[in-house]
């Protein structure tokens, strides 16, 4: 009986705690401290473990680390993933996508500072061969939102320039990625909806806008509006 | 005699170079564990000064923050107004400003997580009378070089929505910051000219492009010419 064999051991049961434990002090630390404050044996003291006990759960800090970003990119792709499904219109799952882009950091703010304020979550300086798939996961969800708004008679790239050697990285990007096969000009759209997204989140988050006085959920709109043209091919005014 | 009356005392001179030795102390601890990192105590204990005597330089933690804001922010200014004055086409300048922005951020990395991924640059958590004039000078230079790309033909916001609740707090903002009055299309491209180079340099430093293999350059250049398309209110294709 498979359900019975598959059912972990007490054993097993008390280590996944242990992780999860141990996951919600980093994350703590996240808040208090910032992203660069995590630390491996203060985590140990709170939880009155040995130093090296605590290795028994994750062998480094950046295994911690690439751990949190995993987790905290499923979220956001599950996230984006459940706001895009609600609607069938590409233009619609484009503005349904981009607000619950800001949703889940408004209601994050420590996992979007981990994964996008610090290395940690670009995979570069911790463990890309699992970091790298997770964040692909929203990617994949925007570009198969743009590749429908996008106007596929449209030659050249998003910023409207031949540009050859920003196709091939692209294209490496998308195969390396395991991103659809979508044209260059999409693939750009891409990188372009996620950067100007997160340049408007992220002032939000470090209170910038709100030193401003401008309501950031009017000027996010406004971004999400211009994207929609930018992507349709339309007259941007 | 003023230029005599003028001169420091060796005990103003003193205090001059014990607050800069303090500025270089933060900035360290912001580059070694982040912005949220820094400490008067810690920097104290290095100058080997009593916790009580560091006060007599910075009343708060808050305070050194602020003046390291307001140092940065200057220095980014400084670095777009020399950029800008180098061209006569707004066109021209606006390549240049946000090329500057670039090159200042990959410059100065620590000073630009400490001025943008902190709520410190914001002026909401420590002196919004010293870090917002200080802010609103590289948005003085933003403003001027987009008033003269922006198609003043033009009727209705960048995102070319009628907007008076937007407009309103663009007023607002321009009013209470002392930036030039200007039409409000031009203050909401400020803002998103703003934002989108942000997003783009913020995730270059992060790593985040490093990890797709794409030359952030060749993406920020992509995002220039959308922006002055944007700006000029031209076909986006």
């Amino acid at each position: 009986m498979a359900s019975i064999a598959a059912r972990p051991t007490r054993r097993e049961q008390r280590r996944e705690e242990t992780i999860r434990e141990i996951q919600v002090l980093a994350m703590q630390q996240v808040a208090a401290d910032g992203p660069d404050a995590v630390s491996l044996n203060a985590i140990a003291r709170t939880m009155a473990m040995s130093p090296a006990a605590i290795y028994r759960y994750f062998d480094s800090r950046d295994a911690l680390l690439a751990d949190l970003v995993v987790t905290y990119y499923d979220a956001l792709a599950d996230a984006l993933q459940a706001a895009t499904g609600e609607w069938e219109k590409p233009v619609d799952q484009l503005v349904a996508l981009a607000r619950a882009t800001r949703r889940w950091a408004l209601d994050n703010p420590n996992p979007y500072r981990l994964i996008f304020h610090t290395s940690s979550g670009s995979g570069q300086d911790l463990a890309p061969e699992r970091t790298i798939p997770a964040s692909s996961r929203s990617m994949d969800v925007m570009l198969g939102v743009l590749a429908g708004v996008a106007s596929t008679a449209s030659d050249g790239g998003a910023s409207g320039r031949d540009n050859e050697r920003l196709d091939a990285q692209l294209r490496a990007w998308a195969a390396r990625s395991r991103l659809p096969d979508l044209p260059t000009r999409v693939l750009e759209l891409g990188l372009i909806c996620w950067t100007r997204l997160h340049g408007v989140v992220s002032l939000e988050l470090g209170h910038h806008l709100a030193s401003t006085g401008i309501d950031p959920a009017l000027l996010y709109e406004a971004e999400i509006h211009m994207l929609i043209r930018e992507a349709a091919g339309a007259d941007p005014r």
